[in-house]
């Protein structure tokens, strides 16, 4: 298989990515091939200068990045040679089995939803995050800002498709799936989550263990938490200032070191058809490490399929 | 004026709320009357034990107590003579002017708005929370869980309310507005967020900063937060177990000890025509002195005065 990185993407592109590269190929002993986009010149000088072994790269000429700050549909449509560009490109053709990058966000959702078809099934795709649990355990919460407004039945592929993430990838057996709510009763909550509870309940594919509160988040009372992109944006933002005011405070622990979401490495877009996988714009060696590891576990376990498969 | 405080409410009721009483009386050299509602022969004992002084306190005797576990409103309806109905009768009937509690928040909530009218042009009254912010200072979050589905005209009467009450109460000269969304960009958000931003931007009588994101809730940007209930439940309650976790992962730091919501003495139902505190069922002597202090402020400013006036 070929898993695709954007090069360019990241604030510490591509001096960071390159390491990342490095990093994964001296300790992973598989057989699949990294194809690196990006601008060839600079690629062909980083992996001499960082001595990356032959035969499991290849570079894949890009000329063109675009960058962070940049409108992700306007961008992508005039920078056809960007990286971003050029790794759909791969993805669409069947030159790549999947693609990671840390660039601009909006671009590789854009990409996404537009070059890469939906997992057969899926209404629309979805963002997750870990969440750090109290008990040293890791949730999963979805989705997290794709879809601000959500219909019941999203939110009921949500649970699917991260059950079976939660299974595959976190390694999690039989995962609690919690509908985040404003009381724990059946029958609470805002239309959406009313008319949510019902379809969860009847779900014969996940293992819903009913409603949980804004206070179960970080507790171990659910392995995968759903709502609807609009609640699951803020509680993910709100998180992950925990770990910048711990540090500004000098709170020295390590719990709340673990809301530093830099540290997982990236978060898959769970419903297209092909592993995507977006990081933190400030990825380092070690994301991009894990990045281009949670992409190779989701070809490997088939992720995809299996959720194909329990979206019937 | 005459504040009647709920003497059976709350899990430390009525020992703690005797302490809160004494305190407040041997701390406040106003001329409001407490009416302490509970049962008389036991409230007689315990004013006389804790040698509470005399000439600015009487006694409204009610048999019932409704339990913190009970249907509020099956239990409003059948326990007249509960400590908590009694109190909505006097402040309905004019017989006192404002009302605290620490007992059952749903019969509290139910009683205020079906026994006291709304301030008129209020579409339906709010409940918040205040929020630590890491520079010290404090803002306020509402919608808090009262209005889990709200209409764009509703959260822009939360912003009013909410600025009266940050400016007259938290004492913040022209507290800034923030829309709680998912973007910086006017235009972002859910279909709620999205057409809440212009009313709030035409709105002469709030000070409108624009979007805020889920990072920016602990932080200095803005001081009156708005959303609607359901995702200012999940933020309250999570950021509640921030307190908990703290503790029990033994993080001493003063910062964390400002999410014990606890020693906020309470939250006030906006938008109701006369003063009524909801104080957290695990309230202690000082919890109950601040609550007491609370409606105090909201008479002699004249909160609910102002409120109706700006939302002319």
């Amino acid at each position: 298989m070929t898993i695709a990185i954007d090069m360019m993407g990241g604030d510490f592109a591509p001096s960071e990515t390159i390491k990342g590269v490095l990093q994964y190929l001296s300790e992973d002993n598989s057989a699949h091939t990294l194809a690196l986009v990006g601008h060839e010149t600079e690629l062909t000088r980083l992996v001499q200068e960082h001595s990356v072994p032959q035969g499991r790269y290849k570079i894949v000429h890009a000329e063109q990045v675009i960058e962070m700050h940049e409108h992700p549909t306007k961008a992508l449509k005039e920078k056809q040679k960007s990286s971003i560009a050029i790794g759909f490109h791969l993805l669409a053709s069947g030159k790549a089995d999947a693609f990671i990058s840390a660039g601009n966000t909006g671009a590789m959702l854009v990409g996404a939803l537009f070059s890469i078809k939906a997992v057969e099934g899926v209404i629309r795709p979805t963002i997750s995050s870990v969440m750090p649990k109290e008990n040293g355990g890791t949730g999963i919460l979805l989705d997290v800002g794709l879809n601000a407004d959500c219909k019941p039945e999203q939110l009921n592929q949500f649970a699917i498709m991260g059950s079976v993430y939660a299974q595959l990838i976190l390694g999690i057996d039989n995962p609690r799936v919690g509908l985040i709510n404003v009381g724990e009763e059946e029958g609470k909550g805002n239309l959406l989550a009313q008319a949510t509870y019902p379809l969860l309940k009847e779900n014969k594919h996940i293992n819903f263990i009913g409603n949980i509160e804004g206070r179960d988040i970080l507790t171990d009372k659910a392995d995968v938490m759903v709502c609807e992109g609009f609640t699951g944006n803020i509680m993910l933002k709100f998180a992950e200032t925990l770990y910048e005011i711990s540090h500004r405070k000098q709170v020295q622990h390590e719990y709340f070191e673990r809301f530093n979401f830099e540290i997982y490495g990236g978060t898959p877009i769970l419903g297209v058809a092909k592993p995507v996988v977006i990081g933190h714009g400030i990825s380092k060696a070690k994301a991009f490490k894990n990045m281009i590891l949670v992409a190779q576990k989701m070809l490997e376990k088939d992720v995809l399929g299996k959720m194909k498969e329990e979206l019937q």
